[in-house]
């Protein structure tokens, strides 16, 4: 997510500062925040709506959203902060940084909410479904534990279910073509909910890490983004 | 697809007898028929234009279409007959005993268009994707052979998304959620031109059948059906 770059960015993020994990020690500063808690990830939070919500209902977890944009990332924070939220942190890197940062099977859960469709097939490697970052989740994530997928975009869908398959590391399940018609569970996020009330549909799907991994395949399995 | 009863059906019937098939001998009949051409199976054909489109268009392949009602092949069947088609036969039996009338890998592709969604949970076994199905195409098919699939029930789409995937014995692949907006090749049935012309979207997937196979899990999906 892009916007104009803020007034008084600097200090205000420092007045956030606790919210912000900084990448050295990311880990052991994280693991002791997190006292046992199970951790839930959500990679590219924008103005942090779901995440702050989600870790307002569930004390019992731990959150960790991660945002490139520092401008963005700075609304989610402030908003954290604002509800007084013990249980979630925030990263500011690329989301192919992560399996750098974090341990193997460290991960219970990871969201990725509307992210950006990139659509030119030649930008295809940016998409947060390619199976270069699957094979980043599937680090992550421990046998079972899951990828919660959603967007508008038709074609990110589309492309999101090959790649998934393709990879042979996740089962699909609770998949959705049409979220809000759907009476499933939803925490909304922004960008959501402006767009929903255009009545187009929402697109998601779970991709749950099995236990016997089988042999990637090579090629793209849609083209026609 | 369900008709009121046709006038003169028998007679009609043995009209077209020459494009049905006996369940006896039923393969020994086939081989002879194909001579060496690659077999394309359509379960539940209807009235039979997709077929029969598809027939006309490649004598290099031979085409093999199974419907449950005989007052639907009927109309097929005089439909192939009138066209003069040669490379096309019917079969009159329930999907279930296609793995006891075909060998293994006999079949290069299977096509499954508008099935019934049967849409009560409990009814899902008689969805034609639903994995006790998948698992007898996985026998009739090669590997790298393939279901296309094409459907305008969201609900069964969903479904079979998650079937597909729990079976671990498909890559799922051109998986298109609008398939009139997508530009790819199509050949209509009667059905779909009648519901598109609403401007409601057609699902369509295509799975490949893999080299070597994984664990089916053994629980649903996608309960919200």
């Amino acid at each position: 997510m892009r916007m104009r770059k803020k007034k008084n960015l600097e200090p205000r993020l420092a007045q956030c500062a606790d919210y912000l994990l900084p990448e050295q020690d990311c880990w052991s500063t994280l693991a002791l925040l997190m006292a046992g808690r199970p951790l839930y990830l959500e990679i590219g939070c924008g103005k942090g709506r779901f995440v702050t919500t989600l870790a307002a209902a569930h004390p019992e977890c731990f959150y960790l959203a991660v945002e490139r944009e520092k401008n963005v990332l700075l609304l989610a924070m402030e908003r954290a902060r604002a509800a007084g939220l013990s249980n979630l942190r925030f990263l500011s890197c690329d989301a192919a940084r992560l399996v750098d940062l974090l341990p193997q099977s460290s991960v219970s859960r990871i969201y990725l909410n509307f992210s950006d469709p990139w659509p030119p097939k030649r930008q295809a490697k940016r998409r947060l479904t390619h199976r270069n970052f699957l094979a980043i989740y599937e680090q992550l994530l421990p046998v079972g534990g899951e990828v919660h997928f959603k967007t508008d975009n038709r074609g990110l869908f589309e492309f999101s279910l090959g790649e998934i398959s393709a990879t042979r590391d996740f089962l699909l399940k609770n998949i959705t073509l049409d979220l809000h018609a759907s009476g499933l569970d939803n925490v909304m996020t922004e960008y959501e909910e402006r767009f929903s009330s255009q009545g187009l549909p929402i697109y998601r799907l779970e991709a749950e890490k099995l236990a016997v991994s089988g042999t990637p395949t090579t090629e793209f399995t849609n083209p026609s983004l």
